[in-house]
């Protein structure tokens, strides 16, 4: 690639202060950018190492002073610097059709616009929409719905009845409408709940790699529109997530947990069956949800509480000995009293 | 479907309080449900979300007062619940056969009533039993056996050797036969140790979507019959869990550790290596069990602790501030005792 | 297999003490090992289980007290032993070649001494080296590199551009790759961040099963030569992990973190993105590193604090209650003494 710097100002809808007809021949992280290419710091954290970067052009929100480099501004830098990886890295579009070696059954509708990989497998009254690509090995079981533009990823599993939404993407290894984990204890035994719900997934969603998202027992597990799920994340049967959540890396939610539109569950997170997380609540890294939270809310801890309150119990607990310190030097105080006392009798 | 209320008790054995005759078109949650509909309370908690619902017909342990509603009364609601799914949804069974595009290798032995789906991989010396299921893209490796009626989702994986028993079954993803994780230090690089071992499934045992189970370095990893366990746990190399065990989803259990009959694992818990539980053993979600538990007991922390002693120290944690303070006061009050003193003096 | 003791010593560069001439028919658990068994004490604290094992040899640093036995002495007893499981079970070598059911594609190199399974997708402008083996449903993605001698089981993915070093075993379900969890955020919605990164795997690494490495948002994810990583570990975009480190089952490193030379992390932690981890660190099993931590450093708990200092924590959290009443008895006290100040007055 070659590219003015103005032009890809153009592109992203910001503009250049410094030289417009600088040539930019990659983005690279500060770290590993030469004079040739354009970098970016879109959190002003990150200003120091700007400085040490050895980048000719800077996309960032405005100019940082004493820096001889070009920049290109931008209101919402991390905004304009998205805009600029689908123009550099366009995701590869594969060529429609049916790849010889698939198994498409009779009964189903495979768009002529559809792109169906190696060894995939679509069942009867399965519909698979224009634009939309099956990598090798997947498997689209019976009556499921892969709406337009859908990217499902190597060896993706739909069991049957699953709906996908319009541009979605699902990685690698991502499972959809598996049996949720519900048994009857019956003299000792674990009896099996057959699963008659289905898996909904709105438009816009991703999900990352060997995620898994359980049918419900009745109705739906539903996945809002422009959702997006890191990978390894588990979401359990009858569980509706709102729009825009973002559920990070090896997090998981319990059966029939309902989470409202915008909700963060960082890392390792766990949210426990049949709560409510209102809209907007974030849940820290590692934490444990047993109960539920209203909206706009931030959580920490296990079990959680308000991350203000989980940030000064840690604070105490770091204490502790101080405090247990001082616990003693009272004790003492009051022994020494004590003696005094009998000194006095 | 279409069933009179009283042909529905029939079959799981309650029976009707009120019109045995109304027809119920569906089950449905309290939520979904309308006037055709039967829902169900299985937990009394839930009684208040029952009057709220316009479902027509109640599966419940006694009659709700108040309600104006047919009741299918069981001593077990929740067990009449497994055998009302089987009877509404029950899973659909596969006609026997070997896929045309499956590699079934000579030397295996496929049972006439077994189904080998498409890209399905069968190696010699392999062993399929009657009324066995293996869908897509299914890999059994030499040497592996699966009983009658077990099925085996698509992409699961059975490296050379595992053994799964009768009624059993694998989601999709799931790996068994793995290596475990076993390196010697040797002049500071990691000697891998080859394992010599094998995974035996036992019989009724039910493992979720991209769940993994290692092979042992000798012997065996061992999985109790019906046991069941969630989407995306890990089992290491040698582990052993006993019949009924409960493992749910993103729990672990690290090599050598031995599980007893009927433990369960919450959500994202895990058993560091080596370790005993005993019968019985309830693990809370979220738990990092770093020493054996003696049969019978609940624990909860990290690191575990019995579940009352964790909650008596999470209040204590929660009253840190208020004990804080409380000191301060001591120390304020013993700092004027001095000054009276001083003034005394 | 039948060795005589002094063959596996010398096998195993140690040493006999007592018959080299007496029969071992398999290596065993202390627990399951007969006379005819040779068994292995490789940490001194399963001594006493040692004595009860009815194993007629045992692999040992040194001779046990008290026990007759014949002993295989070793300075490295745990070396020894993954010598010896090399050399009792040796990984199966598969014949070279290309299953008629594989897809090769056009412009793809493939050794002759490489081998690709049954259903295998290796697309244009990948390199498979000699010795390879790419097991059943494997994807090696167009411009891919897998080097000699390394093993992809069964439904491996790649995605395209991903570099897998010498001698790396990557087990089934292992997701190569796939893109980073990245979007801004423009008009309250999540605007992808396409990946134009890529995945480097440096020889000598295994990687567990169903486990997921995500490509770099520009430039790397790099896996240092010689690191081990078990099942269900999430390694996020532009990570770096050094040589020799070892990510115990279901940890996680997220976006851009740094971890050095040797690091461990043990079962079910977490670090943070952004982070650097010095030579050395050891993460405790269940921890959540918030912060970067100096070389040779042990943390542990949430957040991450040094071991020993997170040992003290926890012994004053299980004293609280203990804090709590010596705090109460001296309130008790101080009101008495108000109380005969009144008394006084």
């Amino acid at each position: 690639m070659s590219f003015r710097l103005g032009e890809l100002a153009e592109l992203v809808g910001g503009r250049v202060e410094g030289d417009p007809d600088r040539r930019v021949e990659s983005v690279r992280t500060l770290e590993n950018a030469g004079p040739e290419d354009l970098s970016f710091v879109t959190n002003p954290k990150y200003r120091r190492q700007a400085a040490q970067s050895r980048a000719g052009a800077l996309l960032t929100a405005s100019p940082i002073a004493g820096l001889d480099k070009d920049f290109l501004l931008a209101d919402e830098p991390y905004y304009a610097l998205a805009r600029l990886m689908g123009v550099l890295y366009p995701r590869e579009r594969l060529t429609p059709g049916v790849h010889s070696t698939a198994m498409v059954e009779d009964g189903s509708e495979v768009d002529a616009e559809a792109y169906i990989g190696p060894y995939a497998v679509v069942r009867a009254g399965a519909e698979i929409g224009a634009g939309a690509e099956l990598h090798s090995h997947v498997v689209v079981g019976r009556g499921c719905v892969v709406g337009r533009d859908s990217v499902l990823y190597a060896s993706v599993v739909l069991y049957p009845g699953s709906i996908v939404g319009e541009r979605c993407i699902l990685h690698a290894g991502v499972v959809v409408g598996s049996d949720g984990f519900g048994y009857a204890v019956h003299e000792g035994n674990h009896v099996k709940l057959e699963h008659g719900g289905r898996v909904v997934i709105e438009d816009d969603v991703e999900i990352g790699s060997n995620s898994t998202v359980d049918r419900a027992l009745l109705g739906e597990t539903r996945i809002g529109a422009g959702s997006k799920i890191d990978n390894l994340v588990q979401v359990a049967h009858n569980v509706r997530l709102g729009q825009g959540c973002l559920l990070v890396s090896q997090s998981g939610v319990a059966g029939s947990s309902r989470l409202g539109d915008g909700v963060v569950l960082a890392g390792q997170a766990g949210v426990a069956g049949h709560l409510r997380l209102g809209d907007g609540v974030q849940v820290v890294a590692k934490t444990a949800v047993f109960k539920s939270v209203d909206a706009g809310h931030t959580v920490a801890g296990i079990p959680a509480v308000d991350v203000g309150a989980w940030r000064r119990q840690q604070a105490l607990v770091g204490r502790l000995n101080e405090m247990k310190k001082r616990l003693e030097s009272l004790e003492a105080r009051a022994a020494a009293t004590d003696t005094e006392d009998e000194g006095d009798g």
